[in-house]
């Protein structure tokens, strides 16, 4: 298949040129807005060609940084080399590259760890500054100019509408058949002349399947023949089938206590391996003609849309995993049907995701004994990802789950803390905590309550304990809501810091 | 104006008993949802008489606790009273009165801090467990057994429909004519059944002017003829207008950079001097045709509707001084035609937040270098009042402040500190924090970025050097995306605990 085959609109076909030709017009310092979510639908040639550029400048003595907004993260050959040829300058709102990580970490990179909602209005409100260049992956262009976009739709609507200048990357690897799995909203606005999304199911389709560019704005064509980023999937351990059964079973009272409807809520599974390990388990769960409203659809939901178990998928982005993404190719009228890809905005709006009541289901870092949740920092001071959507939906969703394995690093490692060094969920956010040891359900405790309810269910036997230990000495302080001994409440983490173990 | 003047549902006068009656109906151990926000429209005699029956049990060696939920704050003659008496189990989600307060940091009372638009739907699911009785301050009763709501509306719509009993306090105080201000949305549903809110301005009414209850319910009516808690309202200090200065400085800039709409965008203040000033300055501002979209109608916005300044101001309580009281109801026809009181769970809604882009100004005890926000806890353990509405409107509104002295207890306290002993709101939702020193606008900055702005132009001079300090020898740590040393993060709060003073 040949770019002409996928570009049906003559106009565009003239401005055809090469990746580095197109590079060319991206100076320096300017803010640029890419495709990309979660290793999905990012420009595969863009980002080498502007490495490239960025070393023979750099060679010759001259400054070379751009500003990136991409959805969420993307892959090595986007983030990673724009990275290692030291081209990137501010970067957001999520990235999980390696190379990005050390270079946002050691300061040379400026990273904005945002609200996946928060970013397409934020921009449009001209918050971030000017966006000068967009640079977009499609499928195709319709024969009237309109984009058929690709495996994640991120924030290109956003992009293509408020960028100066649009280079397309036609990537042709993508099954051509995938047009119509996607629903454009076009009814956003800025306030004061916002209006209701009207959207009352999960599965609702409430836009178009075509992203809108000003053709006049289009300066490159580039064409790319490529696959995202291979997702490995790993099969779910031990740990992470604890987790998915105490989630299930958990789902299941609250069925028969009436506290969740009978028809279940749509469900928002973060990324990661206990977040398929849920999904796994649902597959033999005891509920049926389930919805999914997420940002990332992953191999596990892929699953359940193909054993009938979920009737539809909503999410911005397809992220999976090699054998996965031959299954989706193989039988793309079939999953067509069943997928809906929505702008970021959308898939993690909070409106929609009050209204919907989803079930949201995250992964962290660490959580403290009073319920707050540490997403993004490592050891309160090295950003891993960023927040992603886990507050979307932590937020605004029926009830939330927050995961992890009670330890990591060989036990050295403790992932219930009596502070955590970093918080991006507080205790008001935080419903439901769940490590292999066992379910917390906070709703209505107080921070005491709390507190006794995680040790007692959460935390791992060799740190028990010395969680105890802490919150009963905190607590023999004398009056307090919320106990702490502030000499020691982040003592755990100096504590691996300088020893390599959080055990005393 | 006697009671059967307010109760023009005869069923209900065959009901009218005295307090002491009333609350020997409530039993120990059971949920009660009372009325009342940030001291209005609370019940102004069960309180007292359940007090007096704890103090009855209690002297006779018998248990007596009810567990109470309101909207937000009521008075001394409610929580004060009954926390003296020992009478409040466990409260939630918001409290100002000194005598709770102390209870609440000793444990006596289970607290729980919730956001305030999470409240009723919470209640609804029946997260909270199951509601008893509800006591509520109404203003009368209409021929067809409607009730006229008080002067906080509250949480009061999902009390009377989900409690099994139903106690009216008929308040013959405020003034009858109040009656048609109130908008009571009987749209809300349980998830899969929700809808739009079809609200697409401030002043736009969805709703009914009465609140409905099933009569069958109604075990007791009391009357009560009594005004609600009076207000201090100080004169604003200079630190509180320069802080109103920077913010009206900073949006008449936004609007001439065009990143504020010019019709200027709806306006929510929280409690306090500081919003009051802001306000205040609003008086004699540029700005015209202003709408209020906030939770507690206080003097401030009443000063900006009586000069014409605001056209519209949509609350779910008018919480005022004496002085603006006695003008409230000398000119209540003019205001009820200004003025829309509704339930929180609309006025402080999420969907409705973010769609009107509400411009957002809150309190904070204490904000870190790198944004972070502490609401609610002093010295990160002991609880003022809780987050209330501020992370509905901070997390979603079109531009969030969060303002603050720059020192406390003359000097002995910085509010800018190197790490948040308590976290409410996260470095993802804080835009601009503003003290007397001046305004840090973040939007678009790192974490490196925003702690030299905040340092630059919040902390007090007597803090500055100890934080840059603090700042500098973090960052020469090494790589580190928020940079920290966790050994003396907290180290500022340990200080003054334990000296009395922050300063080094």
């Amino acid at each position: 298949m040949s770019i002409a085959d996928r570009v049906r609109y003559p106009e565009f076909l003239s401005r055809v040129m090469s990746a580095e030709e197109a590079a060319a017009m991206i100076p320096h310092g300017v803010n640029v807005g890419m495709s990309g979510f979660t290793g999905a639908g990012y420009p595969k040639a863009l980002p080498q060609a502007i490495a490239a550029r960025a070393k023979a400048e750099h060679a010759q003595g001259k400054p070379y940084k751009i500003n990136v907004w991409t959805g969420a993260s993307t892959a090595a050959e986007c983030d990673g080399v724009m990275a290692e040829a030291h081209a990137l300058g501010q970067r957001l709102p999520f990235n999980t590259d390696p190379t990005a990580r050390k270079a946002i970490n050691s300061g040379e990179i400026d990273f904005i760890d945002m609200h996946l909602s928060h970013v397409a209005q934020h921009a449009w409100f001209g918050f971030l500054g000017h966006m000068n260049i967009a640079v977009i992956e499609v499928l195709g262009v319709t024969a009237d100019g309109h984009l058929i976009p690709s495996t994640a739709v991120g924030n290109n609507k956003t992009w293509l509408e408020i960028a100066d200048k649009v280079i397309l990357e036609v990537n042709t690897k993508p099954p051509a058949r995938m047009e119509g799995m996607h629903d454009i909203y076009y009814g956003t606005a800025i306030p004061p002349r916002r209006v209701p999304i009207n959207m009352t199911h999960a599965d609702d389709r409430i836009g178009e399947a075509y992203l809108k560019v000003d053709p006049a704005k289009v300066v490159a064509v580039v064409e790319t023949h490529k696959g995202d980023r291979d997702n490995v999937f790993a099969v779910p351990d031990e740990n992470s089938n604890k987790i998915a059964g105490y989630i299930i079973d958990f789902l299941s009272h609250e069925m028969k206590m009436g506290r969740l409807p009978k028809e279940m809520l749509p469900i928002q599974s973060g990324v990661g391996n206990v977040a398929n390990a849920v999904l796994a388990g649902l597959l033999t769960g005891p509920f049926h003609n389930l919805l999914g409203f997420t940002e990332v659809l992953q191999d596990g939901m892929l699953d359940l849309l193909r054993e009938g178990k979920m009737s539809k998928a909503s999410a911005t982005a397809i992220s999976l995993s090699a054998a996965a993404y031959k299954d989706f190719e193989d039988n793309i009228d079939f999953y067509r049907e069943r997928i809906i890809l929505r702008p970021q905005e959308i898939s993690n709006h909070p409106e929609l995701v009050r209204r919907l009541g989803i079930i949201a289901m995250n992964s962290m870092i660490e959580a403290d004994i009073y319920g707050n949740i540490n997403s993004t920092h490592v050891m309160g001071t090295g950003m891993m990802n960023g927040i992603g959507g886990s507050g979307d939906f932590a937020r605004n969703g029926y009830l939330s789950f927050f995961v992890t394995p009670s330890v990591a690093k060989d036990g050295k490692i403790s992932c219930i803390v009596p502070m955590c060094s970093h918080v991006d969920h507080t205790e008001h956010d935080t419903q439901i905590i769940v490590t292999e040891q066992g379910l917390a359900d906070l709703r209505g405790l107080s921070p005491k309550q709390r507190a006794q309810v995680i040790i007692d269910n959460c935390a791992h036997p060799d740190y028990r304990d010395q969680l105890q230990d802490y919150f009963d000495r905190a607590r023999a302080k004398g009056a307090q809501h919320t106990p702490h001994i502030l000499r020691e409440a982040l003592s755990w983490h100096e504590r691996f810091t300088e020893t390599g173990d959080m055990r005393v």
